[in-house]
């Protein structure tokens, strides 16, 4: 709760929302409510969406993101669809609405979860039941995660993430970034390296942002940095969060986790991942069978962000007539993961542990 | 600001060399001329320096960049200070601006090397015809490296590189991209994969822009991206440029090169080293010896590009209030290195190999 208190506290002097906690996404009358997070960090604002094609809407476009927050809205969205669903056709109607949410993300395994949950829920009140604990789970997942990982920093480390793995990636709390903020509360002093997570940027815009409110030390790297500072030895544990486990133990996560975690096992570094148990998938036998997102390329070519005037813009960054490739997330194999750290505590990345789990 | 007191000369044909060609660097009469690519690719300028101070200036502020062209124009900028030296401190005053421009960037071996041939060159006459010579020499040895090269370039492969190693960062031809542009000489078809090379995006910005005006078929990637490619088995090999190699093959080059290195032994994939004779140091035992800038937060913090009204305009694209690291190169270890594409044709990266070549 004094992470909680930190942040009314900081939010009021710092970020101007009024003094009040807010969750990343949370639902209210049949109303989704979401902070913005693509205009974070320059401004906060919360968006209302009134209709489950809104909220699926605002899941494709990303101003909910995050595999957990993903969740949390796609369960509200379900929820929301059997709010509007009416006459003989109800059932073809939650159907397609179910099939048109899932179609808006397809790496993120909390989102399928969250909407087969709700989908089978049978009721109107018994579908917003069901969203409501769905995302009350996975607040209280992130909070063990954190009890559990903090256990994993020690005094003057240095440690690596990699995208937002923090509490504006879930309904609060996080995942990569639960255990420092349970380590920060304990008083432990590390310094953490963000990547900035091209191309979007989530690490130099979301994570920094967190950490900063959090008044964790941190600096921002240049994704290509991660090797250099590896090398000089300044990072001594790299933390991640994870979009789906497969049963193997391999993982999709955000591109450029393949990297770091090749890299963490060539300089002999620990890598960790955190996740809910939610985010697990033991119908994906191994990472093959997880889908890759691929997102348009102006992801790539254009970048958006606060200029002079204090207005935030989109400028290209990039070639004129050049094209670009982007993948949005990568497989990284089981062997270069040490262990996953869940709710349940930390455990090896193995098929046998992760059966184990669900035991 | 001494660099507003270089001329600048504004060649209108967007995107197009004015259908003539150019050397990225070149001394008439006294004066250096460069193509400003700080202003590239969405500018084409040339901007011209009247004084070594104006030569050195332009260095550090990377409107000239890219070992080759470094040396060159740091060759060029010696030569200017022998034309300004007069009077009885006239040795005292040379020795006072080689140390100025060589304190400019740090790891760049071709700059020192350059500095010091046009200082031993004793006369003003004998040290122009030097610091041509040296320009020329890096025109003719891209050459050299392109035929070396190609070798290694087959059909339908795919090649990734990393930063700019083209014609812009040499005087003409290249190291990296010589050996591509060569093959496409010969009619052979690849696809090049290029690194975004955050945080200065030379890739973005130089290496797409030079490939696109050869049409090579390219795209550019999220330097996060590179893992997954090569996962896919879409990349064949890696051809990057170096700043300066050290006598046991250690290499420096553009931040992340130690990255992909890492990755492509991962993945069984080729890595080559292209570079001119003169950036071979042999006083460098390991890359140890080798100094790496640190440049200043503000590139990984802020990004400029082309805004919808046309105008070049530079954004924060980081949280408010997070500082950032920035080591501009890394150390590639020579066991990551599986050869170096010459002058003198493509040898392993050992230490007898590289010694055997300056016998």
């Amino acid at each position: 709760m004094l992470i909680f208190a930190c942040l009314i506290l900081l939010f009021f002097i710092f970020m101007h929302v009024n003094g009040k906690h807010y969750l990343t996404v949370w639902m209210e009358n049949g109303v989704v409510n979401m902070i913005d997070q693509n205009k974070l960090p320059f401004s906060f604002e919360v968006m209302q969406c009134t209709s489950w094609r809104e909220t699926a809407e605002a899941i494709r476009n990303m101003n909910v993101r995050g595999a957990g927050a993903i969740g949390a809205a796609a369960g509200f969205a379900m929820a929301q669809a059997f709010i509007q669903a009416t006459g003989s056709e109800k059932e073809k109607y939650l159907y397609e609405a179910k099939k048109s949410i899932e179609a808006t993300r397809p790496t993120a395994r909390d989102l399928f979860y969250a909407t087969q949950k709700v989908f089978e829920a049978g009721s109107t009140k018994k579908a917003i039941k069901t969203a409501q604990q769905l995302a009350a789970e996975n607040q209280n997942e992130g909070k063990l995660i954190g009890e559990a990982g903090q256990k994993l920093i020690g005094d003057d480390m240095g440690i690596l993430t990699h995208c937002n793995a923090g509490w504006l990636a879930f309904v609060d709390y996080g995942s990569a970034l639960a255990p420092m903020y349970e380590a920060k509360r304990q008083g432990k002093n590390f310094h953490v390296f963000v990547n900035e997570t091209r191309p979007r940027s989530q690490g130099a815009r979301l994570t920094a942002w967190e950490l900063g409110n959090e008044r964790i030390t941190h600096h921002i790297i240049a994704d290509n940095a991660a090797a250099y500072f590896m090398q000089q030895q300044k990072i001594d544990i790299v933390i991640v969060g994870t979009d789906r486990v497969a049963a193997n133990g391999d993982i999709a996560n955000k591109i450029g986790t393949l990297e770091k975690a090749v890299l963490a096992k060539a300089f002999g570094i620990p890598f960790y991942v955190a996740a809910p148990l939610s985010t697990f998938d033991l119908n994906c036998k191994t990472g093959h069978d997880i889908p890759i997102e691929f997102r348009d390329h102006s992801e790539v070519l254009y970048m958006s962000g606060l200029n002079p005037g204090g207005q935030i813009e989109k400028i290209r960054v990039a070639a004129p007539g050049s094209t670009a490739l982007n993948p949005a997330f990568d497989i990284t194999p089981a062997k270069y993961i040490t262990g996953f750290i869940t709710s349940h505590g930390i455990f090896e990345s193995s098929a046998e542990a992760i059966a184990g789990l669900f035991w």
